[in-house]
């Protein structure tokens, strides 16, 4: 039923959906624009869209499905610019990293008479580099595409329709998708997605100021090491917005991580050290993976 | 000229290491020991050694090198056992992950006249689990294997060439070796391996305490969390031996991560975020891998 869809913003995200879309059998077309031409030609080049478009809201406009893959506070801009452009025959995703910030601005500008449908998502795959040139089929595979959905979105039929078809797709591209309230998706991602990164953020700016002019000791650390610090590579734009629409769960976060480190620190030659390791040990427990 | 080796431990490093000499082509005799028999006959069953002693005290006085692959007090209990039983044609090394304490022994039991020559060394090889079951001839490879030698140990001849004939096997295994004083290995690895493990055991038990019950949420961090926690289920029994060995360095490295988590909790929504995805990004600057 979904036969044309618009991805703005044709990143690692946007154009990975693109490749997974037409792996599963997607027959309709897909147009697709990005802030950065390069990125959306690369897009075209690697079959992710059929065409590039000029305009991102003329390129909406005439779309079914559109798939806003950017950061949040640009996400926000384009719900802002195509409230008013769409209709209630359209349905508006998108792949934001935090949810509440999202949820009330759809709240807001869609999901009311005479205006497009919106169905916040949240693909939990991607990489700690961007970009079109990383881009692949199998990104969202085995992966969890969480969503935060309004009922309000299925107000109409047309909206209804187009939210059922846009789950199929999800489904089609190899992700299981689990349904969360915003409050808690937000707090949940601060603890098993956010935490992780700003760790790894923390270790890697440590580890560059106390080894990082000897690069021959990074070696010493070997695949640890690699594995620990490889989130250092993130970029900072999308981070940004990310510590910005979640700040509180954010700090809650990473203040009990201090403080379980310093608990860890006080107790390298006490009986307690064994039971931080056991309990380590259970949240693995499950995990043979190596 | 090494011709008789015998492997005191064959979990995953003394094993392994029984597998990597086989593949790089040591053609004499193995013979190895496990305080756990059936650790010592699965060796045995992988071909990792030839034969399993009965006694290690008598398969080490029968071998030219002796490879101590267990933790770090078993480690030392075995350097005392060995001194005053091995002479000056025999050589002992070891892979403990501190270096201190076992230098501070060695040239107390070791290296002197009458005595056999003591080579410190640590593989920067392992894997989340220990045992002989995940053993692999390849554990070595593109590892960096560090020597915190003494150069009494090679006073003797015999000593001298035993430590070239060991440094030779173990660039045969794939590994490059890297020579350090034995306090500056202990502050370098407290920063590159022992603070990404005592990180990752932290924020295991943590989340294992906030989302633990649910374990269908654990997916939903995907590979991220998986990495930044796989290291939550390494044993206690190593990690133990490290912290008592290596206890102010880990401090001072816990204490000073604490201290950077503290510092990007408190600028979440300040520049100074930017400067820490930054800082970490130049840590990652020559690894593309992902």
């Amino acid at each position: 039923m979904i036969e044309r869809i618009a991805i703005l913003g044709t990143g690692l995200l946007g154009a990975s959906a693109g490749l997974a879309l037409r792996a599963a059998g997607f027959g309709g077309q897909i147009v697709g624009w990005n802030r950065s031409p390069e990125q959306g030609q690369l897009a075209l080049e690697m079959g992710a869209i059929d065409a590039v478009a000029d305009d991102p809201i003329e390129a909406a406009r005439q779309s079914q499905v559109v798939l806003l893959a950017m950061p949040i506070y640009a996400t926000l801009d384009f719900m802002e610019k195509l409230a008013g452009v769409l209709g209630p025959e359209q349905l508006v995703t998108d792949v934001g990293s935090t949810k509440k910030t999202i949820c009330e601005a759809a709240a807001r500008l869609y999901n009311m008479p005479e205006r497009a449908a919106f169905l916040p998502g949240h693909p939990m795959a991607g990489k700690e580099r961007g970009g079109a040139s990383l881009a692949d089929a199998d990104l969202f595979r085995g992966a969890v595409w969480l969503f935060t959905d309004d009922p309000a979105a299925r107000r109409s039929p047309q909206g209804e329709a187009l939210v059922k078809g846009w789950r199929e797709w999800v489904a089609a591209m190899g992700s299981r998708t689990l349904d969360l309230d915003p409050a808690r998706h937000d707090e949940l991602v601060a603890w098993v997605s956010h935490l992780p990164q700003f760790t790894a953020t923390a270790l890697s700016a440590l580890l560059e100021e106390e080894v990082g002019d000897a690069p021959e000791l990074k070696d010493v650390g070997g695949r640890a090491l690699r594995e620990m610090t490889r989130l250092g590579a993130s970029p900072f734009s999308m981070w940004r917005d990310i510590a910005f629409t979640n700040t509180e769960a954010v700090e809650r976060a990473l203040l009990a991580l201090e403080q379980r480190l310093a608990y860890l620190r006080e107790n390298l030659r006490t009986p307690a050290l064994r039971e931080e390791f056991e309990q380590a040990n259970r949240f693995r427990r499950d995990d043979r993976s190596s």
